[in-house]
């Protein structure tokens, strides 16, 4: 016995789990899950826990491994520790006379919300209840207790359904006439007490069975359809299972001097260094987080229970320090002694962790490059996400469409059309791709999958710790929870709020950063990055960031909000996106179409102004910064009328012509723009006639884009800006394509700098979206000044896949099937593409050391590619300006991580 | 003076220039040109060459790159080597009482018949011709000489029409009624001179100035129109210069004991050991080669003069000897004694080159590896160039459209429409896409261009060595020449032979192995490799060739015949091209818009057994050899109607039903296809759902190949046939593709093989198509047992190019403008392409040693592609059947040049 495997540690044993792990925190996690590792910690701390132990995560997978056996000794080594608590405590587990009762309840590694399952009050029996009632004498506590550890054994180990248990708590609350549990009668909850082992008729009267079923059931939900989905969803590894942790019961609900809560010890949703939390008096744990019974703020604690609350204050203070990380903690007041039952790090919006990494650096609890870690680049993209502009709302309170307040648990602004039930809202969202808010009197780990698929959920309870609350943060969903005003008929799908009522499918509007509820579709606005605690997150960002972070803008306007959002260059202006204005279009066509000469130069004349004045407005936002302008991208018939549109068009002339209607004029433009189309038509467009192609082909457009470009750099040069321009070639597959259009390109600016009597400091670059370019980088390079990586159609081309197809495609079935496990036109699909770009940047430098070498495919903003990005070591990625925070941040994370 | 460079050699200098390049003969080539490179050899080897010099290559670069300035002392030292002339003669330049006659030649490194100029007769004028005629009384030869040299230096030198000219030589045959110009008598020829020198009014008396003149005449004419184009189209460079070669002058037309002629020392046409070529008593070189007179044979010349035929025998085997080459000889009898002016390797046509190749090993005078080097894939290919079908041209002789006989001079049937010019050939060629047969009374350099475009050549004179011949030969085009039955009148563009009117458009048929014509357009048949030279080089070949010869088959005849042509393995069957066959479509579009599984099922069930028959077929036939057969590859919708076509059968419906027909019916049916066709379109199908993709969408499609491939194996083993089956994976980018096809692959192949009670020895392998699977190549080779690479895909990809496009768009513009000098679709692009393809091999053996790789994409028959596929370390190429022979060659010339 001398090598049986140590299945079970006392939470007075964690050195002794350390010893066995190796010593990391992590690793002692990963062996007693997170809670049973936390209850060890505190109590090493000195922090008052209930006695207790912890079957290991270990003992799970091999209970599971063996088709639900337990492994060797594990239930010999628990009924020792289980003796150990019994000294402890000086309680004995089935003693009538004196019994300890305990709890069971699951603790991963990782923390899952409301998904793993817990029996408490484990110990009671018939005997023992009668016994406790002598020890005690709180009759109304005990049987109140006893029926609380059958339900619940009921429905978590046995599997039954809760709604006959919860019908006839309904029938005895209706027949007291109260509206809560803790009113009822001791001898209702006695009755109760029989109807219930009724109802669960595999209820054993053995404590130590009661134990056992228990333990066995929580290793067995490790496995449950809840707990899978929800590792899915949070991408957390299924091989890791749970630990089970045995702890001593303390109880909250022993009468005035008892409570229980659950609180912060910063702000979840602001991040303020102030306790926030939900408490309740004379009540069990899972009172306060199922929100059946309206809860009290922890402020009100400090008035009501003053010297409690200041002990609480400082264990709280004790173990944030400790831990170096806003808690999230469980306590119980047992007839006036504080109990802490759990700490954890505590979940939190984009703004709190934002906030508190700052506070935390600042109080010299973590270093800035542990704050720029602590953040992550989508709890920055939740923090910019869209919130109602002030106009919407103002004329919303006007109108009188603001019909409620909650819980403001989860920020960001949410439209989207009322479903009431998780399986519609995904359906909507997935299937029809409509914009869906959940809706719902309270939420449930079975509701996930809704909740992920709606843009906001809206619920009528619940608190800032219920399900909903916790959820929603999680992953970024507006949320507001506890809006008593609802009323929700299931039955007739509709809910009737303010006297107004509000149908499934009615559009609503919710505001998850202030807690309000409006009737109708509001209109939203992006924020900025004004909020203090951010801007100084992402300044140290940019200390630690070796990666520029430039943006993708093709008007004045969005590279003023690039350069406010941090942006130090335009890494992209799509000079196309000019050509398809409205009011420009025409003369595209124009241009197109004419078979003369001097129309098209006519057409060129026209746009030539427009451009410039496009271009001089870049210039003047990013003064003193670089901007890298592409010359005109897209095939040509894309700035033409489809031809499915055409040929329809023309069926229906005719048709109307064979009806004897006067079209023939109509019928003739028709056919001639169609013939027109037809021949510019391609079979694979995506690899046709575009990019230099096209500039090769009209190297009139070519000299007139320079024209603008340079021009408008004279221009804006005379005005004092600090110009930077950068010439780029979309689509180059061969060098000799650049030298032909840099003798295009340096004529005519040599000339344009001649009459305008301006030298323009221009770079000439090409962009590398083609295999060959990559793989002839080093040719490419003696010609090209710096080069930028398109990887969209990189990716396209590299893996051959057409993405105007394939993202409605087999590529989603290829993501279904895990095929392919993400999706390589959102994160670089590092080993084929990111192979094509390291062989392009080594090759490019070796010819030209120091080349300039960036990213403007939408990868640019994707942290995970944007790792890749430092790793390659670009220069810098670009992204649309909304991501510019994101990106700056994400850059530092990887110089940190790998330096 | 000491370091004046040497600009001219005299033809006994030859070891000087050899001191002067370094020694190899490429290099004296490379200096002296090929003609006086070969003047000065047979100098050295006594052969009776007339005294000479050459001045060099150098001093013609030289020339021209001064702006037409003779260099340094050149002048000088061509005046020292004419002095050194004079000496070895007797005779003296511009002494009109023993004068010296030369001629001026030019002489590239690379021989460009008929593209470079030259003047005979150098050193007449008016004096030295009355003193001539004193010296050897012939008042005739010596005014036809001066004429000749007037003529000549007024259409070289002086760049003058020769229209005038031979007006007025036409003007005296009609005047002395003869039909020859060695019939005039001399009063009409010393007439003729004052005429020709009144046409040519620069023609200078100081025979000084008339070298000089025609030397810088021979320098300018490198850079020339017509010497351009044809080092375009043979591939020859623009800075090699041409020599300049100044020869005393000897004289075939001085009497019945003079004669002239050209002759190669093997028959040009077949290859035979015997001497072939023209010659005419008493004329001078270019009446031979321009075919203005009816030449004699050589067969005549031994039974005319039987003692000098003996002598020019000898020297031809010793030359022969000398150069290991078949030798193109032009010599001149002048009063009973030989000279050689010149001789150089022999071009011929394909079969003479393999017939030559093979005997010259035989005959030990070069080794079998030498014999393998000398003959070009190109000339492989042209041996087995189209023929007529023994069919067609017994009906063509019963129809009597066989209406004439011509010389042979360049093999191959050749059918077309005829052209009576160059411009008009080119024309109809390039831009309307006709085959064309061009008609000429004879061709000269400026027609070139048309010879190109034609699908072969005739013309009514010229012999062996004409113009015509030679450059028909050279560019692989059928060619019948010296057809003097055809009337051609260019006026009214048509030709009258056999009483039978052919007006230009009209379909003709020429036959160059035979040199037949025929009118009308005759079937033609593709030969096999019976030939016994060719069957032995090829024998050869193999035996020094590394790389395996696979063919593209998807039919068993085709496999036949790629086995007969020495084809080891299938390396491509398209089970797809099985799928088009018109009796199969309806099934295959059933199974592809049925929505019912049942009707699918049904349809996959019709198909297995054809499918099954197919491949036995292509086992049988390969019986020992490997068979590579790929899945399904190209996307469902080109199995069904085109989206045009059906739009616009929907329209017209639709017209028809607005006049009040009953259409509704075929309007439904219609609209239904159209619905299935729109759903399976996509913007990018090369980019979209096909190859493993479409495997992957229809799992039952891929069990009914696998269950086809492997019962046929099965059937035809138990029949005795040694089968090895491959089945191959199309456009795979991830291995994840490759793993899942290898599943649903083994689990049927093992039902299959169970059921037949038979074990297959198969191979699972998968194409290297996307730049993906290239760069991944190392995943992919831990399932995939083979790579075959196509590189049809590769090349679209790498490139981004698609084929469907580009080919008829800016890929045409790209090449015309030179920014591509390839089309990467006839020859893989190295530095793109072919960097992926080494990744792939080195990064695939890397994981599976020994790996089997290999080509199928039409690379795989393109002499330069083999090469480097050779470089790469490929274990096969595939290519077409018909490619097999030259696919051997090539491969063969590769590991001898990279051994």
């Amino acid at each position: 016995m001398a090598d049986e495997r140590k299945w079970v540690y006392g939470f007075d044993e964690v050195e002794d789990a350390e010893a066995y792990v190796g010593g990391s925190w992590d690793s002692v996690r990963g062996l007693m899950g997170g809670k049973g590792a936390n209850l060890a910690e505190m109590t090493r701390v000195g922090v008052p826990v209930p006695p207790g132990f912890t079957v290991t995560t270990e003992a799970c997978n091999a209970f599971l491994a063996a088709g639900a056996q337990f492994p060797g000794e594990m239930w010999e080594q628990a009924l020792s520790a289980l003796k150990h608590v019994e000294d402890q405590t000086g309680k004995t587990f089935g003693d009538a006379s004196n019994p300890l009762l305990v709890s069971c309840r699951s603790g991963a590694k990782f923390s899952m919300p409301g998904m793993m399952d817990t029996v408490l009050n484990i110990g009671l029996n018939d005997e023992v209840a009668a016994g406790m009632v002598k020890l005690i004498g709180d009759e109304r506590f005990v049987y109140d207790s006893y029926r609380r550890l059958v339900q619940m054994f009921g429905t978590v180990v046995l599997g039954l359904d809760t709604e006959p248990f919860e019908e006839v708590l309904s029938e005895y609350r209706k027949r007291f006439s109260v509206d809560n549990d803790a009113a009822l009668p001791p001898e209702a909850l006695k009755e109760m007490v029989e109807r219930f082992k009724g109802l669960a008729s595999g209820f054993p009267q053995e404590p130590i069975d009661q134990l056992l079923l228990a333990t066995e059931a929580v290793f067995k939900s490790w496995n449950g359809k809840r707990a899978f989905d929800y590792r899915n969803a949070a991408n957390i590894a299924h091989d890791l299972g749970t630990a089970v942790n045995i702890q001593t019961m303390v109880f909250g609900n022993m009468g005035a001097d008892s409570a229980t809560g659950v609180a912060m010890t910063r702000d979840a949703t602001t991040g303020e260094d102030h306790i926030e939390g939900d408490f309740l008096i004379n009540a069990q744990g899972e009172d306060v987080v199922a929100g059946t019974r309206p809860t009290k703020a922890m402020d009100d604690m400090a008035v009501e229970m003053p010297e409690l609350y200041g002990e609480f204050r400082a264990i709280a203070k004790n173990l944030e320090n400790h831990y170096r990380e806003m808690q999230d903690m469980e306590f119980t007041v047992e007839r006036g002694k504080l109990w802490i039952l759990q700490t954890r790090d505590g979940k939190r919006t984009a703004q709190a962790a934002v906030r508190i990494a700052v506070d935390l650096a600042e109080e010299g609890l973590i270093t800035k490059e542990k704050a720029v870690m602590k953040v992550t680049p989508d709890q920055v993209d939740f923090f910019l996400h869209p919130q109602f502009s002030v106009e919407a709302k103002k004329a919303a309170v006007e109108l009188g469409s603001k019909i409620a307040i909650g819980l403001n648990v989860s920020p960001g602004a949410a439209v989207g059309v009322v479903a009431f039930d998780a399986d519609l809202a995904e359906k909507w969202a997935k299937e029809d791709g409509k914009k869906v808010i959940m809706v719902r009197p309270e939420t449930k780990p079975d509701d996930v999958h809704g909740m992920l698929a709606a843009e906001g959920i809206l619920t009528k309870l619940g608190g800032r710790t219920s399900h909903a609350a916790l959820v929603a943060r999680q992953f970024g969903k507006p949320a507001v929870v506890g809006v008593a005003a609802l009323d929700i008929d299931m039955a007739n799908r509709k809910m009737t709020v303010d006297g107004k009522v509000v149908r499934e499918g009615d559009w609503i509007s919710i505001d998850g950063t202030i807690g309000e509820v409006f009737l109708g579709a509001l209109d939203t606005v992006v924020p900025d990055i004004s909020d203090p605690w951010l801007k100084k997150l992402l300044g140290w960002a940019d200390e630690f960031r070796s990666l520029g972070v430039w943006a993708n803008a093709d008007y004045p306007l969005d590279a003023q909000r690039a350069r406010q959002n941090g942006a130090e260059g335009i890494g992209l202006c799509r000079t196309e996106h000019m050509f398809f204005e409205p009011e420009r279009i025409p003369v595209v066509q124009k241009m197109i179409t004419t078979e003369s000469d001097e129309e098209r130069r006519q057409a060129l004349d026209t746009l030539l102004p427009l451009q410039r004045e496009d271009f001089a407005g870049l210039f003047r936002a990013m003064d003193g910064y670089p901007v890298i302008i592409r010359l005109i991208d897209p095939p040509l018939h894309e700035f033409l009328p489809s031809f499915e549109d055409l040929t329809n068009e023309r069926a229906d002339l005719r048709i109307r012509a064979a009806g004897g209607e006067d079209v023939a004029g109509q019928l003739a433009d028709t056919e001639e723009m169609l013939d027109r189309v037809e021949a510019l038509r391609e079979a694979n467009p995506m690899l046709g006639t575009r990019g230099v192609r096209l500039g090769i082909m009209m190297p009139d457009l070519t000299k007139m884009q320079v024209r603008a470009i340079i021009e408008a750099a004279c221009i804006v040069t005379k005005e004092g800006v600090d110009v930077h321009p950068e010439v780029m070639i979309p689509l180059t597959s061969h060098v000799n394509e650049l030298k032909r259009q840099q003798t295009v390109l340096e004529a005519e600016a040599k000339i344009v700098m001649e009459e305008q009597g301006v030298e323009v400091d221009y770079k000439f670059g090409t962009m590398i979206e083609i295999p060959r370019a990559a793989l002839t980088a080093g040719e490419i390079a003696e010609y090209a000044q710096f080069f930028s990586f398109g990887t969209n159609d990189l990716t396209q081309t590299t893996f051959g896949i057409s993405r105007d197809d394939a993202e409605s495609g087999f590529l989603i079935d290829y993501l279904r099937e895990g095929i392919l496990t993400e999706n390589p036109f959102a994160s670089i699909d590092e080993s084929g593409v990111g192979r094509l770009m390291k062989w392009a940047v080594d090759e490019g430098r070796a010819t030209r050391p120091g080349l300039e070498v960036g990213i403007c495919g939408e990868h640019g903003g994707d942290p995970k590619s944007i790792d890749l990005c430092h790793r390659l070591g670009l220069d810098y990625v670009s992204c649309s300006p909304f991501r510019v925070p994101i990106a700056r941040l994400a850059a530092a994370q990887s110089a940190i991580t790998h330096k």
